[in-house]
């Protein structure tokens, strides 16, 4: 047994290293995760490249599964979890009693925006914020007294069990957001590991043509969302889009479009173009840039609506680890790599684009 | 009484002319209106501008209210309306058996859409169309089969009556699809009669903190918002608008923003600015050109719903009418001025900005 | 080639028989159907008690398939079909300009209400409202002006094409008003045609817990559910119903529960009972006489919503159909017997549960 | 100051005896009320008949409005209050980490269900459960770590504060659940206070038609009612309800009905005959006894939706903490009645229907 925990801290220039920590006391609300695995987010590489520099080193990975490893005297009447418990963990640390976590939005609650907010969250706070743990490329993490929990059942593989977030988001976003419906047409842009959680949420819903979009450097992605239930997939280098998401709907056009492409704000404009009239587009992802082109009269001609989502509802996670568990999809083949606590560098180089090819969802498993 | 209809037409180089018309043939299912008044639409403007030149001379004027003079055998029943009912029509002439008809979204059928399909209204078909008599500034209106109904009470002065459209549009836009609540802050920016309209529609619906922006020159019409209910107007040539909307929202932005400003996309930009976390915008009018600064990272961190927002449902102008019917706003202060059918090129160019000043809903008497 | 129309006309006493019409002058707007074949609804029986002798002798039928043989010059427009083309119809004529026409919910209008209202429609309309061929078993269907039509492709044989409006019931109910979520518990009470149908629809609407009940004379009906994707069946014989829920939902109790029972009101009260707090429960079924136990103290305690729901949006059948013609239920096996135009007394008697055993859905093939 | 906190104890046979407690020790994450006014709610009256006798001695009064006189150290950040902090609190005390409590549902968590589960909840839990002040009717009440706090602001009377909770009853279940909307007609059945709550929450949701139905005896409550914004009142003992609302509706009956009457089931059955076609019902009351005239047929002939409420959101109650802020209606006159300690009894009485006469809104002022 270590006498200190050992994580690995994200530096500026794209760096990491591992680093050993205290023990952090565990307050009477608090407790502490040993981590089995934790997922490596899409967003983990825009992390990587920013926050070091503004917010000082820190732990980042917030798709955190493990065991609840001690926890204080109240803490598990407020989680609904004791000591021993296999979990997952939502990022968010909410308030608990703004009106958006009383009404069931608290993902949108203050406390716990690092975006627009000043608030802390797993996967992107600073070591300097004491107990530093907020991380899951770690042995441990810190609970919090507002973590969010989502029990595992004994039998999903850890590595499974981090699918819950990107799989509940794209529950959040297709079903609850989205509203697709049984019949519909839906177009999902970009093949990676939230656009295939799309596609097994579209499958869900009901959708009757499910397309996927990607370049031909993702025909194993594209591969893999035909086995997860796409109807039909879309190499926009090789085929016209528009043309052949018009032939595919008998030129009816997409019910829902999901826009879950990342380098560059081009698939906004697509996505309003392959949306029917009275349609609905999702923009999940961030672009960074400004959309130059952005036709906000196609909008107004066609009556669409365009949401802008981030992150997910604590039902959608429910689902989704409920749908892990069930093994009625072959998610396993979505986990393509896992990473030791000394090759976090590697692992979010690869989701960067940087590193590893072949990529979907990655882990890093810190006993290795 | 006349043997021709006397109607005015648009013509190339925003001029119109009137003209006489033979008195259509009856069909078995079709009729005839006798035009009492008919509202100029904030839309006439684009549509005098491009219509002439790219779909030869035609009738404009959509929002009309008359009495039905003259009704084919088969007609009534159809349309629950008989000779001498007076009446207002909306500018859709649905199909009435697509999906969008049958499930309550008829302003979207093909057969009615004449910016994305080739289909035909009120207002917007040209007279080489037969029997021509399509638009409102005219003697008579042609009733065709799939027209669209509201009876009209007899204590209702026309002008009040032809508000009947763009009132449902302010209701259809905050209350049906930007589901304001009570008790919400609504911020409408561009007080014209739409943006007046959504000040009802926001009273109506409970918002308690309704702020409505224009420039130093509006400063008659946000005199008249703050007569129909708006809680405060803002001047943005004067005061900052974000920092003046936080201040009056306490912080909190707004729930809601509704665009009806003309003139360019700047509004959008600051729409999604003034909104809320999580909030709504509502796009609800025509640019003309793309949107340059349009950043969908902040509808991506805000949560933001936005939705491009064309016309009105059925129950949004039986709505409307009830609500003017009611005399509980003083609507009679937004009608204006009235044009006779020799004024029709003063009335649009006046809903155009070139024109009568202060005006803000016009009307066309074609009997003056 | 028949110069006569022959249909099966319901009399009193539970009695029928076959007579003949004169072929109908074809209206402007109105046209003649050509049966393929009728469904059988569970609604025929009581209206084969009730009807012929409150309003006459009459031919029922309303779940008709066939193509159009004759239309008038102007309802091809109007109906969005034209000669020759093979359709299904709803049994509703809604009058198109109401209010719950205009809005999408036009089985509501009172022109086709024949229970509270006193309109007219398809299968319960005497043979002395001219033309007289308003039923579907007969060899041909007059089609009024307000008749309301879906599509058929070829490949569906007419009895599966029959299941179009009960299949649609059940998407309606579960779906729509019942809004059943991925991952929810759903219990369908009776396991008749509306029944199954409603099990194919909790499966599109992805429920992970569909439990079926039924007596055990129902034992064919319940392997058939399971077949369907039922994941469990009840024979409330043989188990005890609220005991069993209780265990398969791990204590939950049941997110929706569809009482598709007939045969009185006790399954109402054990409806009620099953709905987990917060739940809903569809009343889909006509009782015939007061629930004596309603308690609507559960109803308060636990939060619940009932709705009583009879028929279809125009949606529900489209989505019906595109689901019967994909293939992917084995909805064949729910097609049980075929009954002749002479034999249309047998077909009401089996459906009264008076005839042949082990029916699930008939039809009537009014050229046998 | 007073070394011992004074309460008044509900025991069994309609009796109540001021008791002193000492005061508890303040948990480091719970907390202390200085009681102001606490509202007496109609549910009070049950609960004294049924909960001494099955619960034990307790102290009643859940519509508590105080200062925040003690907090342990890490409950200002759990509750988003500090000492001396003017707040009312609702009655509930959920767990905060059920799927009903993360999803904005939190009054119906097991944790706080007295009447489903074995939950605890303020002003229903015996005082053998410690610290013995879970109730309102008190000096001081305890502050359990997970209760539901909201901001009252100083210029609100403390009567006009203890509304909170029943106007937000009223907008629920008006607004959120029965989803009134502009220019629809509402039948409240009962001008109790609740009823009056409802007719607030008509008024702000638009409701163009608000009928309140009553005794002969409810004369003034009507006329409040009519204060309030209802458009008509009807006292059922003079005139024949169904005709009356027939007439005042035009035909087209209630779009939504809201029982908030006590005194037997017989509203129900008339609730269901008020609403029109696809209308909705609202259950707000619990009727001690079933409903043997229950026509479960009514339902599904009109399509009708009914629904069984309780309690409040809390959005809802930030709504109604907000009307009752604006001071828009005349709320100061449903406060008919205020108590000392010493006369808990006589309030309980009096809302039980066997104290003060005319009493609408009654309060207890524990300093009397």
């Amino acid at each position: 047994m270590h006498s200190k925990v050992q994580a690995s801290v994200a530096l500026e220039n794209k760096r990491v290293e591992v680093r050993e920590f205290d023990f952090p006391a565990i307050p009477i609300d608090g407790g502490l995760l040993k981590v089995e695995k934790t997922g490596v987010c899409g967003s983990d590489w825009p992390y990587f490249l920013n926050y070091p520099k503004s917010k000082g080193p820190l732990i980042l990975g917030h798709e955190t599964v493990g065991f609840v490893s001690a926890i204080g005297a109240n803490a598990g009447a407020r989680w609904g979890v004791q000591e021993g418990d296999r979990v997952t963990l939502e990022e968010y640390l909410p308030c608990g009693h703004c009106t958006y976590c009383r009404s069931g939005r608290f993902r949108l609650c203050d406390a716990t925006d690092t975006l627009i907010g000043n608030g802390i969250r797993y996967g992107s706070t600073s070591i300097s914020v004491a107990p530093s743990l907020w991380g899951g490329y770690s042995h441990y993490q810190y609970l919090h007294p507002n973590a969010v929990f989502h029990k595992v059942p004994p039998h999903v593989p850890a590595a499974l069990a981090t699918l819950a977030l990107p799989m509940g988001n794209g529950l959040e976003w297709v079903c609850f957001q989205g509203r697709a419906e049984i019949g519909e047409s839906v177009v999902i842009q970009g093949p990676g590991q939230q656009g295939l959680a799309c596609v097994v949420a579209a499958k869900e819903a009901g959708a009757s043509c499910i397309m996927v979009t990607g370049l031909t450097a993702d025909h194993h992605r594209l591969s893999l969302a035909r086995e997860l239930g796409a109807h039909h997939t879309i190499d926009i280098e090789q085929f016209d889009l528009l043309e052949t998401v018009a032939e595919l709907t008998g030129g009816h056009m997409a019910d829902l479009v999901v826009d879950c492409a990342s380098g560059g704000p081009s698939t906004i404009v697509s996505a309003i173009q392959l949306a029917r009239k009275g349609g609905r587009v999702l923009l999940c992802g961030r672009k960074g840039r400004p959309v130059p082109e952005f036709d906000s009269d196609l909008l107004f001609r066609k009556n669409l609506t365009l949401k802008g989502l981030r992150g997910h509802s604590y039902e959608a996670v429910e689902m989704a680890m409920q749908i892990i568990a069930s093994g009625r999809y072959p998610l396993e083949k979505m986990c393509t790599h896992t990473f030791g606590l000394n090759e976090v560098e590697n692992a979010l180089h690869t989701v960067g684009g940087e590193g590893e090819r072949n990529a979907i969802h990655c882990c890093v498993d810190p006993w290795l």
